[in-house]
């Protein structure tokens, strides 16, 4: 990653210094890849520091963790006020938040900047995502810019905002990826499954659909991936082990969605299906017992249900971004981060596992207004999931008959109703905990009593028993 | 609760000490509701040792957090070897896990129990679970289960297991709860909105279920508080606001589901479903402009639909539970505790919010096989759910097509569907994920070849681009 970065840059104009804790990967690297390029190599941090021009610009590319603070560490002795730290790793934003806070008691610069598209996107144009001191971004933006995949005619590069906020749109980000595989899956499974279409008869469907709204990296590879056979004909796809893994950055973004209080759903049912596909030997135990229902053959319109199953992963996906968005906002909120959506949109629309089309749309509407609630209340959206949410029904309908799970579609419409829905039937939760635990509630607005006054937290004597005291100790 | 809590062990004969730093309170409840009960007051934490025989049994009602710590401070130059230290509080289970610990290591013996009922069931009998260090069961066990409410001729408490279980368990049964308020949530939503029943009609259908299968203590209240009028004749609960508060130990539940890569799902969207209530004006606003479906009468039978129903509560319930008993399977073998599912079961079956028949089947089901992989493995709940299926069925599709979001009712249906599938669509993750990041595969079992070795970590050149070299990098 590294070294693709690396000749990146030096491609792009810029003269790099590279240097690795094992000298002889530096030698290896100046004599192989880096010959003939604008790049010199350094055998020590000193080295490393002594060749670039103040206000340097330092790039660490470790593993996350207590190494990046190591790494630091030794750096920091061999640096200037004003020297500009850069972590590209994939930490976890808060410890961003806490080394650009560090840093500038130091008089230095941080940005921790996501950096996303894998090898390939390192080395000709990743997407990258730079926050921290605002006060480096003028210093690094040309470098940044020009190094970043360019979609559009616009780099896939801009400033997210201060502090941790980079490293945490890039953790958003990955849970949209999350987000985007399980709905393309949940897709093939019921094209499998559903209509029985071989993989080939699905290559061709997505190969189409990355024709129109849903054009993008991961529609694309899909097919790519559908049509690739081993030496026996048979789809690679089918012969590979239904047991996903996770770990990583989807988990943070679903754990940071319970603490932020955002209801990210999407992402949150994406990183649990790949839990439940990791239960593989439970799961064939199971099937062995527990009954499918009875299968009766489709009676419908066969292209009609491709097609409504086309705007279920359009409309699907603009739930789940929306959501994104909502958590970033919140987040924004509890840091203090001028988060430039648009900018994020206008990151993520190349260079990265979610590029895709569907990202313009995303910019336009929050260049036409950056303080936009939610990406549902924008006309473009409005119109689009209106027009997908019947045919969005019947396949979540569909589904559920046929007994083909569908986590993430089924939750994206749960919200999306929940959300279009003036009252929900969370006054009975809380009727039920002011019951029991004598929690109080509030009172809907224009609905309030002499018994209910509004504006006030109330408490009813529910069964007629026991005093009216409201208690706080039941914590549930 | 401390209060309550005292007096219920006063009445079943035990002679209590009773403390609080604020003396006048020790001194008000001497002199009012602990008259003339086998009740002694202290004034200072001295004294309330110096009361207590040996091995001290103290139990500490406090703020969780570092109030348990300070007060466990206070307590220490009081105690002996030997001495019992309980923590009756809401604590979070890795503090439980410390303390235990660190006591041990001073000769002293921690329990971490978990209480639950509130005020009420603390004082006429709380479902208790206690775990830690077992040397101090023995001493405890009499006071505990005595105290604890009663269910069927049996205590609501029984030795949870070693360390921070007992917390443990306690914030597994708050999250359980939030999935069955979720559950009657979306039943009465679907009873309202797409029945068309008003407070009373679905009063009388609670009820009925009360007598079935679902016969709990929140299926009681449930009709009790739809029967509950404001003097204008108007249902109390549809005045009280539907934003429902959420911030403790359900989000602590749904955070370690994800810790531990467990698809605990329903109880997952059960908080994501509060926190999406709590966005009342964001929904009010987005009602105004987002579409619902088009409302046709419902042209089903009415009462077969409410069966169905009831069925798919119960289904919904079951997934529940078996995904709570899951999560405490995996941090058994996290924390290698050895925990005591029937026990666990019983505990549960009174004094406690979600106390239900329900619950005596989980106890049967694990008497019969503590070892049992699942519930669902259990013949009496395969049945069940066998049975409930294709009501949960329909309904989760009815209600789709409806417009009413059922979060916790889909999410539990994809869950069932998932978890007896052989086969999940992940294959196409695993392989989406050696595509772009060279994240390598695993073969199905059987399905092995040349180029696809079984048994090994496999990656494929999808594109015939680039090399073969499989990354680590790529960290999504």
């Amino acid at each position: 990653m590294g070294q693709n970065l690396i000749l990146n840059m030096a491609d792009k104009g810029f003269k790099v210094c590279a240097y690795n804790r094992t000298t002889s990967k530096v030698d290896d690297f100046m004599a192989n890849e880096a010959k003939g390029k604008n790049v010199i190599g350094a055998h020590s941090v000193e080295e490393l520091c002594a060749n670039l021009k103040t206000p340097r610009k330092i790039v660490l590319l470790v593993k996350a963790g207590p190494a990046v603070d190591a790494f630091i560490e030794q750096l920091e002795p061999h640096l200037e006020k004003g020297d500009i730290v850069i972590d590209g790793g994939n930490s976890h934003y808060p410890d961003s938040i806490r080394r650009t806070a560090e840093l500038e008691k130091k008089g230095l610069l941080f940005v921790g900047s996501g950096v996303s598209g894998g090898e390939e996107g390192a080395r000709h144009g990743p997407s990258l995502m730079p926050g921290g001191n605002p006060a480096a971004w003028p210093h690094i933006k040309e470098i940044f810019q020009k190094t970043a995949a360019q979609a559009f005619g616009e780099p896939c590069c801009d400033w997210v905002g201060e502090s941790g906020s980079g490293h945490y749109v890039k953790m958003v980000h990955n849970g949209i990826e999350y987000g985007d595989m399980q709905l393309i899956a949940e897709a093939y499974d019921i094209l499998t499954r559903g209509l029985g279409l071989s993989a080939g008869e699905i290559a061709d469907i997505f190969e189409k659909w990355n024709k129109g709204v849903l054009d993008s990296f991961l529609i694309e590879i899909t097919y790519q991936i559908l049509r690739k056979n081993d030496d026996d004909g048979v789809p690679i796809v089918e012969k590979v082990l239904d047991a996903a893994g996770q770990k990583g950055t989807g988990k943070w973004t679903a754990v940071n969605a319970l603490d932020m209080g955002t209801p990210v759903t999407l992402i949150g049912e994406a990183v649990f299906a790949r839990c439940l596909s990791s239960l593989k030997e439970e799961r064939v135990r199971a099937s062995k017992v527990l009954p499918a229902p009875p299968r009766e053959a489709f009676g419908g319109d066969k292209q009609q249900f491709i097609d409504d199953l086309e705007q279920a992963l359009y409309a699907a996906k603009i739930i789940s971004y929306a959501q994104g968005f909502m958590l970033m906002r919140e987040a924004g909120k509890e840091y203090g981060w001028n988060l430039n959506n648009a900018g994020i949109a206008q990151m993520w629309r190349g260079g990265c596992i979610i590029k895709s089309v569907f990202l313009a749309d995303i910019t336009k509407a929050f260049q036409k207004d950056d303080k936009l609630e939610s990406l549902l209340f924008d006309d473009f959206f409005k119109s689009a999931i209106e027009k997908a949410s019947p045919g969005w029904r019947r396949v979540v309908a569909q589904s559920t008959l046929w007994g083909i799970p569908i986590p993430a579609h089924s939750t994206a419409l749960s919200f999306f109703d929940g959300y279009r829905t003036e009252t929900l039937p969370a006054n009975l939760i809380q009727a039920q905990r002011d019951f029991f635990g004598a929690h109080t509630f509030r009172v809907q607005s224009g609905r309030g009593s002499e018994k209910l006054p509004e504006g006030q937290d109330v408490h009813v004597n529910w069964t007629g028993r026991g005093g009216n005291i409201s208690a706080s100790t039941y914590n549930a």
